[in-house]
């Protein structure tokens, strides 16, 4: 592209950097910034480097939240004794969105991968096994999509929790194989958690 | 969307003002920066912020610049008396990339579109009809996306500047009648504008 103006093209940059915006859109996302007015597009720019800069992962589950400990780990009405163990933040958002799920998460940071070089230290288990070694926890249902990667982490998590003898359970294959979690419709993937099974029952076909 | 952090709402809201960004898009945006190192997002952040605050209108032709004169208005290698008239500031990149056109630009800043409410007055036409009465220009070249607006547009330009008795030509009718200017292949666009003829020709049909 032949740029009039430097400012304009490494805006253009940057934003050609997201995932799935090519030149064309980030040009014209740009453009739609020039339009706008001077403070709405220093909110945005400042949107962006406060939440770099103040954004936490909590504690305990590792979900993304302003604070240290999370709302869900802080709140005093959900039941700390069932942990939910979900990929990422997104499968947390679709799992509170369905209304039907009163315990709290784990967020792994990712499904183990050997193709893309993710292994299990990469991810946020130690910090789950250590939550359930530490006692007091009832239940852990693996919410992993049901892909590759998910069944792949769904046994190397069994196998790392199973000593603990605290029930597991997986949410229920209402989601077809090769589906996205986080992008089930809300009835499906509430139903799924409700008829949630043991994961010996779900792994047996 | 039930989010667990107001920062990382916020960062999903602004994204989610930019055209064609919805919610989920804009989650998926906001955590891939979130994976970035401190410094990328800051970057992107204060090119924002710069790019508005900085940018300037080229006093002389309204294209995007970082000077208060463009560096094509400003150039002595450019044809001064050959006036290329374009919607936006995506068509002068588009011309310019076709590496087929030398003379300067005059840049409206949007068509005439009476459904949309833009009249002739909310465009940088006068600007246009002050340098051609300025004198010293020798053609002047409508290249206008050849849909309702933009003959809707010529019509109008013809009507004010034919008293100048300076030629008046359209881009070659090579782009289909409906086609975007700049969508337009650079070699179609680079012969359209060789083969360009004259206004009162080109309504003839
Ligand atoms: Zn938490
Ligand atoms: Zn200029």
């Amino acid at each position: 592209m032949n740029f009039s103006s430097k400012l304009l093209e490494d805006a253009v940059n940057e934003f050609s950097k997201l995932p799935g915006v090519g030149q064309k859109t980030a040009l014209r996302l740009v453009l739609h910034l020039l339009n706008k007015e001077k403070e709405e597009v220093n909110l945005f720019g400042n949107t962006l480097i406060r939440l770099k800069a103040e954004i936490k992962n909590c504690n305990i589950c590792r979900n993304i939240s302003d604070h240290v400990i999370c709302e869900i780990c802080s709140s005093n009405k959900r039941d700390k004794e069932t942990i939910c163990v979900v990929e990422d933040t997104r499968d947390v958002m679709a799992i509170e969105n369905t209304g039907q799920y009163f315990g709290v998460y784990h967020v792994l940071g990712g499904l183990i991968s050997p193709m893309d070089g993710v292994g299990p230290a990469d991810l946020f288990i130690d910090g789950l096994v250590d939550r359930v070694a530490a006692g007091g926890v009832k239940e852990i249902i693996l919410a992993l999509s049901p892909n590759m990667e998910g069944d792949t982490t769904l046994f190397y998590l069994y196998k790392r929790l199973k000593e603990f003898n605290v029930p597991i359970t997986t949410i229920a294959r209402g989601i077809a194989f090769g589906g996205e979690l986080e992008y089930t419709d809300e009835i499906t993937l509430g139903r799924s958690i409700i008829t949630r099974v043991p994961y010996e029952t779900a792994m047996m076909k």
